[in-house]
């Protein structure tokens, strides 16, 4: 792995940290991997703030198509590292090359996406309410708003996908296509994996002849990276995906500041499947087998992992229960993404244990950091008293509650904590059941399946990846699909402004031929203002 | 005043608090007001908050139309207590009857636009993906996205607009507008106003049918009732306009909830204006007039009001000085909201006096709680070295500071703390100028004027009333104009759902016929998906 450097980036300049040496570590192996990367300290952090906020107003100002640019080279610069990357996220992750590649693709189509989100001008939510000089009783000022980059933005890598939510993934895409600078704190799991994305960002700033602060790229152990940079009076907002104790921390760090600033975390969810009484009867076996195959997808370290399933007792769920625990039983072991990780779904399958009743575990692990699907049932009763037992386990465990009736099921519904993701299993006959959850569901989750599995998460106009606390810290957005860029923008509206001195996005003639509402009206992309 | 209960207003029933009374007082004269209103305690809080939660899965689902008539019912009922209600707005806040009847039709006109709003349908920002069965290597899956109401919001009225931001302001509007029961807790100012717009507005639930928890009124001294409200579990959002510190008591409850939510706090803000050196040769004293003209409507207790102006030393200025000197000389005094109000400005030109040099002082108050214009000068040198100097003094108190040169005058921009708006006062020869100043005042507030002055907020699609920390305590919206509704707003996506089930705006052929974005392009409302 000669690529490797070690080494943190700082707009253009490679430095070494001074801190704490990181290590990646082979999950299937345990293998340490080189090169080390010496963890960042405040000073690393204070350089690429600065840098960051020096490049702010220039960036942001770049035209819609440099823009997009910038966003298509990036993409490209990650699919020119070829084999390399994926060869390093496989030895980094313990993921299949498969999933990788797919991962990969995701990446540079999200980018791809964002490009064509910054062409189309939509997210600057242009509105021009024209000058009423002889309104009575008094005349009306020329008012135009458009949005603009809130500033820079700390993006955190998460464990579970070392390319699409990680150095250029969705926080890092949907930034940058705000006109954020960013700067990525890598995740410690897989260092080299981030190196080589921050090579590829970097490469693009260079080629693009963007500023060098556009980007930069620290490593770090502990938090003491993570935190000095929410802290950084430069940053303006914050991505992370992660845990719900690592998203809260941040949390509060933003919120402690001189000025607060909105932290965008994706922390924790266990993705309710409500298996309803018609779908069981008619399709018992098939749900039961589907559910396991989402369930171990990825070794369960999905953020949309379906953590429980929810059905009213009877002939139906016994089938389902049958064919869900053969279908664990045969499940292979998995690896894990880190020691740490396996560490924790072994405390965590240990207290469901000791909480809720097992049905099946599948085959175990031969060797490194493998994971066990488990799957258990409880009753509602016992459910709706335990606090414990909504707790996220990440990792291919799930809990089944077995409910007397309809009421019940309602009843679990409504004691949920906030969620990603809610499914409904359900017939023709279910309808009505299926009615009166949705309005309990739609305030609990972002995302409502009907007849799928919540893994898979498309990256498109529509898709909302977020939900209520503690699904996230923030129910107002989405951290993947189009809608992402909105998170890092903020109104600002210009009275009077003399043609000369309006930015291109609001001036008369609409040069950016963009979609605008005019006084309250939308005018389209041809139209003249 | 016998149409006045001294009661507080839980759905359709009056109630008694059993908490300290609160009572208006004339500040023109200084009489108390009848009636006595009894402060509310916790048990109404929960009272109020669990009718709100039972209303809000009904509410948020009504018709767009029938929304909108609610919205343009309460503004006739507001319309319909004719002159009681301004009689009693002019007692309570010592604000002309024209002002008054100004910010009455303000207020209904506001409630219209809302209506305007919803019937438009643009807020739920309705996105549809549809399925891609044969997409490869993996099948998309339909769906789509629509924006829903985050849930009750807590609303507080404010002192300085006891009408257009009050209980049923901008905040109670757009909220009411997007779907969520809101509880509205007065200002103890002006309690018997509170009461009047509340028996509108609770008629205007009555005849529209709706649940009685859609509207809730509470009266209360101190914080209790404020933070128990902002405490308690049912309620997903706050509107607030008031001082920085009791914005950041309400922001530090909400952050500290099992549950953290949204605070739209509107706090403080003294619009800087900058008079550049072409505008100063051509018109200072023009400019000096109409700066003193902003700076004393109503008693200068607007959250636009110029508390600050920016300028070159020289003749200009000179001419500028002399001219607003003059003006405030002439200012007569004028009644100010509260004793208390009165009071905190009356030590904030007192510690003005300590920092700055006085240029001017108003015609001295004859009787009541008036207000004493003072204008003030500093040089740019120590402006840059005083926090306090930029502590906003509530009332018709400014500073204008004389800067040495240009870069000065960039280097007072960038050390301003977020603020509502800043001033741009430009001729031909300042563009270059204007053009260096604009990067900075875009980050540091929420609309940029040009050749006007920042009182006066119009009510529209494109207007920011909003702007980065301390102005707000979420610089990413506005709490005037069409955009407010999306503070209370939050998205859910669609997977799969049958039409049955789908909400009518997601559903195939658009029976709402509203904008939608379909695959990412924008289809208009007579369109059929």
């Amino acid at each position: 792995m000669s690529l490797l450097k070690g080494q943190s980036l700082i707009g253009q300049h490679w430095i070494d940290g001074t801190r704490q040496e990181i290590r990646a570590i082979n999950p299937a192996t345990g293998v340490m991997l080189d090169p080390p990367y010496k963890g960042c300290g405040e000073e690393d952090v204070e350089r690429a703030s600065e840098l960051a906020n020096s490049a702010f107003d220039s960036y942001r100002e770049t035209s819609l198509e440099a823009r997009a640019t910038f966003l298509e080279t990036i993409a490209s610069e990650i699919e020119a590292l070829g084999d390399v990357l994926i060869d390093r996220a496989m030895a980094e992750s313990g993921l299949p090359r498969a999933r990788l590649e797919g991962e990969r693709g995701r990446t540079c189509g999200q980018l791809r996406l964002f490009a064509s989100v910054v062409r189309s001008g939509e997210w600057l939510d242009v509105r021009i309410d024209p000058s009423l000089p002889d309104r009575q009783p008094l005349p009306r000022a020329d008012l135009r708003q458009r949005h603009i980059a809130v500033g820079p933005v700390a993006v955190f890598g998460a464990s579970n996908f070392p390319l699409a939510f990680s150095v250029a993934g969705g926080d890092t895409a949907s930034a940058l296509a705000a006109g954020c600078p960013v700067i990525v704190k890598a995740h410690s799991a897989h260092p080299g994996t981030s190196e080589l994305v921050g090579q590829a960002v970097q490469n693009a700033v260079s080629q693009c002849q963007l500023p060098e602060g556009v980007f930069s790229l620290l490593f770090g152990s502990g938090r003491e990276v993570g935190q000095a940079l929410v802290a950084n009076p430069a940053i303006q907002a914050v991505g992370f995906t992660g845990s719900r104790a690592g998203g809260m921390a941040l949390l509060a760090t933003a919120q402690s500041r001189a000025q607060p600033i909105p932290v965008y975390a994706e922390m924790s969810s266990i993705n309710p499947v409500f298996v309803l009484p018609g779908a069981l009867s008619a399709r018992a076996r098939v749900l039961g087998e589907g559910f396991v195959a989402s369930l171990n997808m990825g070794a369960g370290q999905f953020c949309t992992n379906p953590g429980l399933v929810i059905a009213v007792k009877g002939s139906g769920l016994d089938a389902f229960i049958e064919a869900a625990g053969a279908a664990v039983s045969e499940s292979c072991a998995q690896t894990m993404l880190t020691p740490g990780i396996h560490q924790a779904y072994e405390n965590g399958i240990s207290q469901l244990s000791d909480n809720a009743q097992e049905v099946a575990r599948g085959k175990p692990g031969k060797e490194g950091y493998q994971c066990q699907t488990v799957l258990y049932t409880t009753p509602a009763i016992d459910f709706l008293r335990s606090k414990a037992l909504q707790e996220e386990v990440f990792g291919a465990a799930s809990l089944i509650i077995e409910c007397n009736d309809e009421h019940e099921m309602q009843q679990v519904a409504k004691r949920l904590e906030g969620q990603l993701t809610a499914t409904l299993q359900v017939d023709e006959e279910d309808m009505e059941v299926a009615r009166t959850l949705l309005p309990v569901l739609e305030q609990k989750v972002g995302r409502i399946l009907v007849n799928g599995w919540p893994t898979g998460v498309e990256v498109c106009h529509a898709m909302v990846h977020g939900g209520p606390f503690p699904a996230t810290s923030d129910t107002r957005t989405t951290s993947v699909g189009s809608a992402a860029i909105h998170r890092f923008l903020r109104p600002v509206c210009y009275q009077d402004m003399p043609m000369a001195l309006l930015p291109d996005a609001l001036k008369d003639g609409n040069p950016l031929k963009i979609a605008r509402l005019v006084d309250g009206k939308r005018e389209h992309d041809n139209d003249n203002a």
